[in-house]
């Protein structure tokens, strides 16, 4: 089945331990569909500027991304900025130029509108509830999030979490939405806000699952070096949000293989800058590397 | 099969956010021995001075741990005083009495002589090694260690390290060892300086195992509140070696299962203040729990 994207499409510059990049394509609805279209139809929805290439659009269709809902607008396309230090877990922002991004007002095609899978990346929570009431036959609606909204628009993001199925989240994130620095508690707090399924990111960590009284953990994948960790985790939902469109199964056991192949993508995201890695993944690697996970993970009782 | 400890036994004396406990019975020996003492006989090797009472003693006793090789000393038994602050994940150490530690020299009782499971707790390299050559055949030999000793006494740690054949250490530790950052990479450079095994404790995060190609991740078990986790890393120490000893399986399998015990046991242990949950804890407790760890972690695939 197919699934609906909303978020950003960027051109990022990065500083790192191990190099620099200007001007690669980025974004959260970017590193999203790129991810997602190992599994299923993608459609997208984003904007980008007038100086937004043939070679940019190219990377969509080649993967047989649907951009009918990639709006082109009057101006520079959102550019980022940032630089990791050694330790490579957080991003420092050097710059945000928002451009075409700050007037961002999400326009769902007609074609979309009975989208049975929908993510909306982390975007002003005004605008993914908007979103999220245009589709009323959404099997399963996911939302990312990030400090900003959590501290400047609480009340905001309440409403779309109250309308939404499913939280993808970081720890952190977590812990300042929950206000608890506990993971379990955390996780109830945030189900009592709203979403079904909690899936808190945890980095290098791995990532969790919360649904009712099932918690699935997934380690992070142990790779000998990291190179840009930017779009990891959209790439992870991407991967979580595929998968599950792909089968249509959201019983315990497709949520956590689902939790598993977010994992697996985001493993190969960070291997190498911007989106090198996910554009020339092979299926048979996916497929090799989730059996890795089983290997890393399961005991006999 | 017999499970031999050498170690510290304490009176900790500890302030957390959720209450203060005065000069209860701790130290890396007793943690570890209570909790090995589920899965089979334990024999350890500590010094305590002459205030250590009737009650303390029968702690181990009621446990059935031979105490034969627990030296007392004139003097005062080791006090650690330390303080948890909210987040709970690190000690600070407020004051430490060595007392009749500071001149600890280990004697293995001549019973003890042909132990095949062998866990060396925390205390000066050079005393490990000393102990070490005493019990060549042993089956098994596991160490710990800690900031201090790699910093201080780096070299007496290597030679150690080339006489065990197994490491558990926490993350931040292994990377000071290794001197790399990276979990794999830190691995791989201790695995090179002796131990086959290597178990990389990452406290709320789990822990996880390397030896040859497999490497395995245990999450933690994920509780609504941590009470105490003085002694959790002897703790899951004790669960490990327990199984292992019980088993005598050091296959891969063996291995895993034996990881999944010292996450339980160590879950177990932070619950309450001290040594009282593990005190207190039934056989099918345990059973129930490591079958919790199968439910957290395994995926059809």
């Amino acid at each position: 089945m197919s699934l609906l994207v909303v978020g950003s499409v960027a051109f990022d510059s990065l500083r790192t331990p191990h190099g620099d990049a200007e001007e690669i394509l980025g974004g959260s609805a970017t590193y999203f569909s790129v991810t997602a279209s190992y599994f299923a139809p993608v459609n997208v929805v984003a904007v980008v500027g007038d100086d937004f290439g043939a070679d940019a659009i190219s990377v969509f269709t080649r993967r047989s991304i649907d951009i009918q809902g990639l709006e082109r607008a009057k101006g520079k396309t959102f550019r980022w900025r940032g630089q990791y230090d050694v330790d490579m877990n957080e991003a420092r922002t050097l710059e945000t130029q928002l451009n075409v991004f700050e007037h961002f007002a999400p326009k769902i095609p007609p074609v979309y509108l009975n989208s049975e899978f929908v993510f909306l990346g982390n975007i002003d929570p005004l605008l993914q509830l908007h979103v999220r009431q245009q589709l009323p036959q959404a099997r399963l609606v996911a939302c990312d999030t990030m400090n900003y909204w959590i501290s400047r628009k609480p009340e905001e993001l309440k409403r779309t979490l109250a309308a939404v199925n499913l939280l993808v989240i970081n720890e952190t994130e977590a812990r300042m939405l929950s206000g608890t620095d506990n993971l379990k508690r955390a996780a109830t707090e945030i189900r009592a806000l709203g979403p079904n399924v909690v899936v808190i990111k945890r980095g290098e960590y791995g990532a969790c699952l919360f649904k009712d009284t099932t918690i699935f953990f997934a380690p992070g994948y142990p790779l000998e070096q990291v190179y840009d960790p930017t779009g990891a985790g959209d790439t992870f939902a991407g991967g979580f949000m595929g998968y599950l469109a792909r089968s249509a199964d959201l019983s315990d056991a497709g949520l956590r293989r689902a939790l598993v192949y977010g994992s697996v993508m985001a493993s190969f995201a960070v291997e190498e800058f911007g989106l090198s890695r996910l554009l020339r993944l092979q299926r048979q690697e996916i497929e090799a590397r989730f059996q890795e996970f089983k290997c890393m993970t399961h005991f006999d009782v």
